[in-house]
């Protein structure tokens, strides 16, 4: 095989490092910017370029931002007396979506994982408990938000115990059946945590 | 929803354009950069620049190419005298890819479409004729390798008509059952194609 374009075939290897992009959609979107104008992938490849440049952790909450503290620790709308607290800063964004939830974040940056060699120091429990025990924000509940696997769970219940130290509601997000399903496609782990969270009609 | 990174909704945005990719698949790949070096996404960003600073057509048989003629126009090893005629750059990637083929190319860049408003003047095909015309490259045989759909059909039709005021051998690559099928899986069409260019055995 004779290649024509090394440019092309170098644009073809990068994408094709992309989780999710085998090589030949690599090559589909090599060809698609090909044709597309020099303004548009010179925004694509500038975007790309400030995504490096701009974006640091929230010194507060520890999501990503382009200002610190971010627009969520920053907006004096948002109630600073509940913290959501999540494993990674993609939960933020999750939870943001669904316009519930109206007050701060705490993002861990991962669970306590002892077979990863992942210990309570190696999250950001401190940070959460500092922020608890300061007086800027007042809290008076925490709502633990953690994946519902081995790892989240265990997070959750050395958080919960490490709180009961301190002045604070702790909650967690509900467990249970999704919306629009139909029970008989619910895994049974799920079905007994709905059952034994029931609640009164 | 509140978007605490412009940067990497930026970048979401952007990538969300490319085919093939939606919002989910956009952020997921943003939030991989997000997590890489900076080399490694400056070198993305670099290549995206470069694809379109330096890929130009070549002159020759219209291919793409970082210099004029292309890599395969001025490949002394090989054949200038056959000439394989495809729609579309892209298609002397495939060729190329099977290491069959030892001569040069024709890129029309598309195939005549009356109903697209696309007439024999809109494709590459006068510059084929000037080729074959030429003393340059003592064109011998023209194989017409272009996609077995109508419009496909209709072109080569008429560029074997035109070429029949030239001294060249005008061939087509075999259209019939691809390799490694079962032929209750071929359509008609194809299976109707496959009997009336059979081969001696």
């Amino acid at each position: 095989m004779q290649i024509t374009s090394e440019a092309l075939e170098r644009v073809i290897e990068e994408l094709a490092r992309l989780p999710g992009t085998g090589r030949k959609s690599a090559q589909r979107i090599a060809i698609h910017l090909l044709k597309q104008s020099d303004e548009r992938v010179i925004t694509l490849a500038d975007a790309l370029i400030q995504l490096k440049k701009s974006v640091i952790r929230c010194s507060t909450c520890g999501t990503i931002t382009d200002s610190d503290p971010c627009s969520i620790c920053s907006n004096q709308k948002r109630n600073s007396g509940v913290i959501c607290v999540v494993e990674e800063f993609q939960d933020v964004y999750i939870i943001e979506k669904t316009n519930e939830f109206r007050g701060r974040y705490h993002v861990l940056g991962g669970t306590i994982s002892p077979l990863d060699n992942i210990g309570p120091d190696d999250v950001r429990i401190k940070e959460l408990l500092e922020r608890i025990a300061g007086d800027d924000e007042q809290i008076r509940e925490v709502i633990l938000a953690l994946n519902p696997d081995a790892e989240g769970e265990a997070t959750s219940y050395y958080i919960n115990k490490l709180l009961q130290n301190y002045e604070v509601n702790v909650t967690r997000i509900a467990y249970g059946i999704p919306m629009g399903t139909e029970l008989e496609y619910i895994d049974e782990a799920t079905l007994s945590r709905a059952f034994a969270s029931r609640t009164p009609f």
